[in-house]
């Protein structure tokens, strides 16, 4: 608290950084690309955790665990699969640790504990999961097979940033089994639509639902759909990810079922992810210069009282009001903090809930007691105005709901005014180049060596084919070949 | 469902791992000693998980999360914690895989990615907490830190079974902070009522609170306090533990604050968890031959309603009925499923909602509908009576509380009438080597080596020095040394 942030316009990523740790979200380890996620950080993932999980319940879903460690032999049986992962797993391969006999009070790895085979540490659950399904799923009665679950992963990333690329994260992957291709790829495009949702009702983040460019696909999909967000530097950030397995998994695995027919076939498969990584989109979507500004949906804190008191006896006055009032914001499902503390002025704590991005913040003084006002402070907008006690619940709901709102459409607005076309490849250098980033619709051939090639030149790649793109006839932007669709380039997270 | 499960009587621990199986809970997985839990299961730890949670909360402690792996050099300052669980330690040494120049499409370790410092799995997480804590704690003004994390971790056990005992399980630790030693006890034995209130009060288990012995003792702890409770053959299974760590990670971490008389000092701490293991107890303190018993407060399905019905006219007519009865239930918090599948018999449906601990079963047919009665089924007791629908939802709620309390009572005079006094070692080893095991309540000289002796002779251990032990002159069973309390002895799970 000490000092201001940096700006946002001066030094984006700096900002991003020191803001995640001065708003006490997170912090690094002693573990290299391992993070610490604090309490403040950990109460909006466990907001966003109950939502997510709401919506998958609501979508027929069950949540089970499954384990941590993966055995080679099973995690290489879906060559592309493992193929995109092998590069970046922690293996284990010793069971126990001995007395070192050099240096007393210290250990070392006993080498007569080695693995026979090594455990990989899951990177994703594919692999267990469908050699688990295996025996699980017999009949087209057992199917389709509709499962979650709450997870840490670890991937071995060379350069590490808190929430958006850590080695250890947190998430949720759903593995769903079908009888048919067509309700496998109904429930991709049902679970991409529940994170889309999710991200626009509940992070006030508007998402482009899209499908990626072979290039983009997981490894061991047929079809990757994705919704993509854009931060405030223009960057696109992918939130989210649904993937058509088709029959990959099932066959690798060995996966049959005995149709209505009576027939053996392979089962069909999907999975679905989203991480702490939302934690950085719902950062770098909305907040400033003063800290974060959170969706009060998702706000541990959503309104904090300010008592303006000197001594005891005004401050037992300001409490008769208050802690009425703080039982009724409860009792409304609201949660309140009534910060009494006499340890730090008024103004001290206005930055700090502004650090923290608390939706509303209320100040009371002795005048207001006389007057029977409060002055309530917008942290989206910074308006203060002053309201009547009389209706202030009413006055408090209505503003929440007010902030909810506000924030989604500026953010909506950010992202049209940050939108491009190019029809051009001189267009698209020049968007792609300027200090205003954003995503950019453009026309492309189609192929990975032109999307690579882009990538080369330019930093931006292919985001997402949106869902929602129109046939039009166009040229690719850089081989001038044919091309039927738009798709977005953006300069990715 | 096509056999019954092996009884009790016969084979107890057979009839545990049938049952953990067929109810759908838990199995085995393809990584050695690692399970996999099955929705069912998954769906009471997660109401086990809620209702811990909002009691956490409640008593003032803030979720995070640390990373899943410790750097060696952290996991051995605190060298009895170290040596502890140095023999059960998974480890990671590499991270990358690579192509198996010969097996084409199989992958080996890359051993030019070795760590330079290994990485332990976590099997606990004191040593990456305190290293942590050093950077949040400078005065007495940043204490208490009350901080929990749900977690998984990983103890190479060599003999596991499902839920029991397990190479990677779930849990939940807490991990506190204190400026005095008063303060640190007071929250060790607060958690520790926590734990046991949770017992009581939701899974229906009565339990001892006591303190383990020197021998029992968490590696690194002061003290380690514990809830016991016994189960259906008379052994005893820990439920809980919370520990007294004292200054020792303080001091293993360098973890000083300045106190209120600007001094710098140690701090105090505790950690304390739960994990899987309760599913364990929960099955096997209340279910029987039929399958499993669940406390309705943790049931996942706390009244089934089963249509008997001959085609679909007669079942429109009954679910006419039951359709607003499922709704009013499910307003009243209560969760129901109304089953109106016709693939199974409605006998069939019956015996697998016995042997998945369905508190209460409505069965419903034609004849009841021109009576407007229902038929009730107690999965506890078995007794079955018809009830006016008039006062359905009245008569539910009661009898599912009548549920919980007489469970509870069932577990708790099985523990009363199991429960012995030993003056003598003839006497006590009439006991302990008896069919009907139970505790035994009996003097001991207080010296592990006693302790020892005891366990080599009889397998028995003491499972705790139970908090309202009262002061009496006695003589140690074994050794006839005197001793001041009884302390009780069982075998364990």
């Amino acid at each position: 608290m000490s000092k201001s942030l940096p700006k946002r316009s001066e030094n984006y990523s700096e900002w991003y950084n020191e803001l995640v740790k001065r708003a006490d979200l997170a912090e690094n380890s002693a573990v290299r690309g391992c993070m610490v996620i604090k309490p403040y950080g950990y109460a909006i993932w466990e907001k966003m955790q109950r939502a997510l999980d709401d919506m998958f319940k609501e979508t027929g879903h069950e949540n089970a665990y499954f384990p941590l460690f993966v055995p080679k032999s099973l995690f290489e049986a879906e060559e592309k699969n493992a193929e995109g992962f092998a590069k970046e797993c922690a293996i284990v391969t010793h069971y126990r640790l001995k007395n070192d006999p050099d240096k007393p009070g210290k250990l070392i790895v006993d080498s007569e504990a080695k693995l026979e085979e090594e455990l990989i540490v899951r990177p994703t659950s594919e692999a267990i999961i469908w050699s688990t399904y295996k025996n699980w799923i017999q009949s087209y009665r057992d199917l389709p097979l509709l499962i979650n679950q709450w997870a840490n992963v670890v991937r071995w990333e060379m350069r590490t940033r808190l929430f958006l690329r850590t080695t250890e994260f947190l998430w949720q992957e759903g593995h769903t089994a079908h009888a048919t291709k067509e309700e496998a790829v109904e429930e991709t495009e049902k679970m991409l639509e529940v994170y889309a949702t999710f991200a626009e009702e509940f992070m006030a983040v508007p998402v482009v639902r899209g499908i990626k460019s072979a290039n983009e696909r997981f490894a061991g999909a047929e079809e990757t759909y994705c919704i993509e967000a854009m931060m405030q530097d223009g960057r696109a950030l992918q939130a989210g990810t649904s993937h058509f397995l088709g029959q990959n998994f099932a066959k690798a695995f060995d996966v049959k079922f005995l149709n209505k027919e009576n027939k053996l076939d392979y089962v069909w498969g999907t999975s679905w992810g989203v991480s702490t990584r939302l934690m950085g989109a719902l950062i770098m979507a909305h907040s400033d210069d003063e800290g974060l500004v959170l969706p009060p949906k998702l706000a541990p804190i959503q309104v904090v009282i300010i008592p303006i008191f000197k001594g005891e006896e005004q401050l037992a006055q300001i409490s008769e009001l208050i802690n009425p009032l703080v039982k009724e914001l409860k009792m409304s499902g609201i949660s309140v903090k009534f910060d009494v503390s006499d340890k730090q002025s008024p103004g001290f704590k206005f930055a700090q809930y502004e650090l923290k991005g608390v939706p509303l913040r209320l100040a009371i003084g002795a005048r207001d007691l006389g007057n029977g006002t409060v002055e309530i402070a917008r942290r989206d907008t910074k308006e203060k105005a002053t309201y009547s006690m009389d209706s202030v619940v009413d006055t408090i709901k209505n503003l929440l709901e007010d902030i909810q709102t506000n924030i989604y459409q500026r953010a909506l607005n950010f992202r049209t005014t940050h939108t491009f076309k190019a029809d051009t490849w001189e267009e698209f250098l020049k968007i792609i180049e300027s200090e205003e980033l954003g995503f950019i619709s453009a026309h492309w051939d189609g192929t990975p060596a032109t999307e690579e090639k882009i990538k080369e030149l330019t930093k931006a790649t292919i985001r997402c084919i949106p869902l929602d793109s129109v046939e039009e006839e166009g040229t690719c932007i850089l081989t001038g070949e044919p091309s039927e669709k738009r798709v977005i380039f953006a300069k990715a997270y």
